[in-house]
C-alpha cells in the first residue's frame, strides 16, 4: 500500500480543527454540560447568593497555617531520627507511590474511627477522586465489570466510570433511605444479564447530595449482602468529621471479611487546595500462582500510571495538620463541625420559618433535615431544571443546584440540593428568604 | 428472577480473597513486574551501585528553599494587589481545574522555549503523568483509536494507555535515530487494519530511555507527517532545561498548525516531590454545532474526574521557583544544567577508558553519546535481562536497567539503559568499572 493512496483517502483529516465527536465520548457527558452551566449562571448572577458549592467555609483558614503545618511535618521527621538528607528526600525527591504518610493516616482512623488496618493496606491519592479512579479501575476486568451507585449519587464517582468506560448502575436511594431489597435486586438483575457488578459506591454519612444518613441496621444490612454476593463496598467518608455529634461506625469498622474499601479525604478536614485523600484496601489478592498481596498493592500500581505519587509538600502540609492535633480529626475540626452543624440547623430553621408546617403542604414542598454534613434536599412541585435555576438567579437572586445533576439514569427532576457549608448566617438568612420566594412564585405558575 | 436462585448460583463469589483474574488487565502488565523486579534487586544488593533511577541528584536541595518559594509566590499574590482573603482562597480551597499558575508558566514557554501561547490552552497537572493521561483519554474516542510510539519509549506512556485499554503502536527508533519513513508507514499500517492512529509520543530532548536527541530536519518531518496524515504530536519535554547548551527548538515552537500537544514538568527543573506538569493544548475543538473552544478545556474536564485540580501548595511553591527565576528555568538550572553534563561526560569518559575503542569493538559493545539528558544506551552482545542484572548486581555490584522493559512490542534485547544523574563522579567511576568487569565477563560466558 504506496503513500499516494493514503493521501488520496485521507486529504480530510489533515484539515483542522479537531472534531469534538472524534474525542472521548465522556466528554459529551451531559453531566459535564450542566456543570459548565451552573457555573455560567454563578458567572452571570455575581450578586445571588449561592447554594450550590459543596466548598468549606474559609473563615477558619490563616496563611500561616501553611507554614506551621509544614515546620510540625519537619520536626516529627527529625524526632524520628531523619537526617538533613533524609528530610531533602522526603520533601523534594519522587516519593513512595503508595505514600509517605501512611502510618500516620493509619493512627489517626484508629484514634477517630476504629478502623484498625497497617499502614500498607492504606494508599495516599491525590484526593478521593483519584482513589475513586484507582478503585473503580482495579477492579473492572473487562466489559462485564459494572459498579453500582447509590442513587443520587456524587457525580465525581460516574465521572470515573465514565473515564474508563465502566457501566453504571444506579441503585435509588428512596427518601426513607438506601434498602437492601433495592441493592439485592440490582445485583440480580445485572447478574441476569450477563454483567458483573463489582463493588457499590456509597456515602453512609451526610451523603453529598441527598444529605442522608445510613442507619445502622442499613450498614448491618449493605455489608452482609455483599458479603453474600461477593461485591465490594466503596465507602467514602468525606463529611464525617466536619459533622457535630458522634457519628455512626463506618462500614470499615463494622467489616468483618474485608468487604469494604474505605475512601477518605482530608479536603473539608484539612484543605481542600492540599488534594490529599486516601483509600483502605485491605483485600487479599491471589493470583494463578497462589501468591498473595494486598488489594493497596495494585492500587498503588495503577497510581503509578496516573500521578506518580501524591505532592510530598501536601502530604507535609496533611501530616503537620494531623501531628498537631495529635492524630484526631475530631479534635483538629471541633470548631468547623459546630459550625457547620449551626449552618445546617440555621438553613432548616430559616426554611421552616419561611414556608411553616401548613403553607409547605399545600404548595407540595418537603425536605429532609440532616443533623450534618454539607447538603440538604428540597423536594418542590415543579420541574427544578436549568430553565428554574436561570429564573431562580435572575429573579429571586438565589442559586442552588438541580437534583437531577445527580441521578445517573434519570431522576429527581422535582429537587434540588442546597449546600450549606460556604454561606454565613447572614447569608443564609438572606437565601431562605429569597428561595421561599422563589418556591411560592414557581408553585403558582406551574 | 428470585433471590433464592441466585443463592444457590453464586455461593463461591463470596469466597474471598480477590483474584487477580479478576482484577483490570492492566495490572498484569509485564511491564509492572518488572519493575517490581528492579526494585526488589536494589533492595538485595544495597551496596551496589545503582544507575537505574532516573531522579535528579539531590545536593542541590535545601530544606529551606521550600519556604522562601512560597513565601515568593505569597509576595507576588499581595503585590498583584490580591487581598488576604484572595490569598487564604488560592492557598487553601478548591483552585481552577486547569491550575492557578497558569500565566507564570505560560510566561516562562514564553522566555525560555519560544512558545507563545496563551494561558487558556495551558493545563497544569500532577505531573507530565497526569498530562499524558488526559490527553491520550481526550483523543481516544472508540476502540478503532491507537496510539503511536517511538520505540523504545517511556513507560509512563505505555502504562497510560494499558489503563485506559487504548492500543499502542510502537514505532522504532533507529540508532541513527527517528525516521520519517518509519512513521508514514505506520500510520497506513494502522489504517489499513481500520485503525485510526491518534497521535505519537516522543521526547525529541534526550530522550527517556535512549538518550537520543532529535536532529532538526527530524523535527520538521515529523510536523509535516503529523500535518499531512492528521494526527497530533504529544512532545514531552523532561530534559530540555536540565541540560547544559542551547537546546534545539521544540516541536512546539516550530509548529505551525496546532499538531503539537506540548507536555512539560517540573520534576526535574524544580523538583520531584511537588508532582508539577503541565500540557499546552491550544488546539481548537469545533462540536456539533459549530460551537469551538480549545482542547485544553476538554482536558480540564477529565482531569477534574482524576484529581479535581493539582495542589495549590505544589503550584506555589513551583510558581516561586519561576519567580525567583524571572521566570527562566534555563537561568535557575544553570547549576545543575552544567553538573547534569559533567555526569553524562565523565560517564562516557570512564566506559571509554574502561572499554577503549579496539576493545569494544572486539565484544560488540557500542554506546550513544548524548550530550546531555539523564540517560545513555549500551549496546551488549549478550541477552541483557533479568537474569544477567540479577548477576552484574550480585557478582559485580553494579545495577542498570534491561533495555526491553522499554519496548511496548518487543526490543532491545542486547541493550541497557545506565542513567547518570543521580550519582556522585566517585560513584560514576567505580560504577563504570563494575560495569565493564560485568560485560567482559559476561560477553565471554555467552
Amino acid at each position: 500500500m504506496g503513500l499516494d493512496l493514503v493521501l488520496e483517502e485521507s486529504p480530510e483529516t489533515a484539515v483542522h480543527p479537531l472534531r469534538k465527536d472524534d474525542l472521548h465520548p465522556s466528554l459529551s457527558d451531559p453531566v459535564l454540560d450542566t456543570m459548565t452551566f451552573l457555573n455560567e449562571v454563578t458567572h452571570r448572577f455575581p450578586d445571588a447568593i449561592s447554594f450550590a458549592p459543596g466548598r468549606p467555609y474559609d473563615g477558619f483558614f490563616d496563611t500561616e497555617q501553611i507554614f506551621t503545618y509544614l515546620r510540625r511535618y519537619l520536626d516529627h521527621l527529625a524526632a524520628q531520627g531523619a537526617t538533613e538528607q533524609d528530610v531533602r528526600t522526603a520533601m523534594y525527591q519522587y516519593g513512595p507511590t503508595a505514600g509517605q504518610i501512611r502510618e500516620i493516616v493509619a493512627d489517626s482512623l484508629r484514634k477517630d474511627e476504629d478502623i484498625d488496618v497497617p499502614a500498607e493496606s492504606i494508599v495516599i491519592t491525590v484526593g478521593a477522586q483519584e482513589a475513586m479512579l484507582l478503585v473503580v479501575r482495579a477492579l473492572t476486568a473487562g466489559p462485564e465489570d459494572t459498579l453500582l451507585v447509590a442513587s443520587p449519587c456524587y457525580v465525581g464517582i460516574t465521572g470515573v466510570a465514565r473515564l474508563l468506560g465502566v457501566p453504571v448502575t444506579a441503585v435509588e436511594e428512596r427518601e426513607d433511605g438506601f434498602s437492601r431489597a433495592d441493592l439485592e435486586a440490582a445485583i440480580l438483575r445485572e447478574r441476569a444479564r450477563g454483567r458483573r457488578p463489582r463493588a457499590l459506591y456509597v456515602i453512609p454519612d451526610h451523603s453529598n447530595p441527598s444529605g442522608t444518613t445510613m442507619d445502622l441496621p442499613t450498614r448491618h444490612a449493605l455489608l452482609e449482602v455483599a458479603e453474600r454476593h461477593g461485591i465490594l463496598l466503596i465507602e467514602d467518608s468525606p463529611y464525617r468529621r466536619v459533622s457535630p455529634g458522634t457519628p455512626l461506625p463506618t462500614l470499615k469498622s463494622l467489616d468483618r471479611s474485608r468487604r469494604v474499601v474505605h475512601l477518605g479525604s482530608f479536603a473539608k478536614t484539612v484543605f481542600p487546595g492540599a488534594r490529599v485523600g486516601f483509600a483502605v484496601a485491605d483485600q487479599q489478592v491471589v493470583d494463578d500462582e497462589g501468591r498473595t498481596g494486598l488489594l493497596a498493592v495494585e492500587l498503588a500500581k495503577i497510581k503509578s500510571m496516573v500521578t506518580v505519587n501524591t505532592s510530598s509538600l501536601s502530604q507535609a502540609a496533611v501530616a503537620g495538620a494531623l501531628l498537631a492535633g495529635d492524630g484526631r480529626l475530631s479534635v483538629l475540626n471541633a470548631e468547623p463541625a459546630a459550625y457547620y452543624g449551626d449552618a445546617m440547623r440555621t438553613t432548616l430553621r430559616a426554611l421552616d420559618a419561611r414556608l411553616p408546617e401548613a403553607r409547605r403542604t399545600a404548595l407540595g414542598v418537603r425536605w429532609n433535615e440532616p443533623t450534618g454534613g454539607f447538603f440538604l434536599t428540597v423536594h418542590v412541585p415543579f420541574r427544578a431544571d436549568n430553565a428554574a435555576l436561570t429564573r431562580s438567579a435572575q429573579e429571586f437572586g438565589v442559586i442552588w443546584t438541580p437534583m437531577t445533576y445527580f441521578y445517573p439514569q434519570g431522576g429527581g427532576h422535582q429537587a434540588l440540593r442546597l449546600s450549606t457549608s460556604y454561606l454565613t448566617t447572614a447569608d443564609i438568612e438572606e437565601g431562605t428568604e429569597r428561595l421561599a420566594r422563589f418556591i411560592e412564585a414557581q408553585a403558582s405558575a406551574s
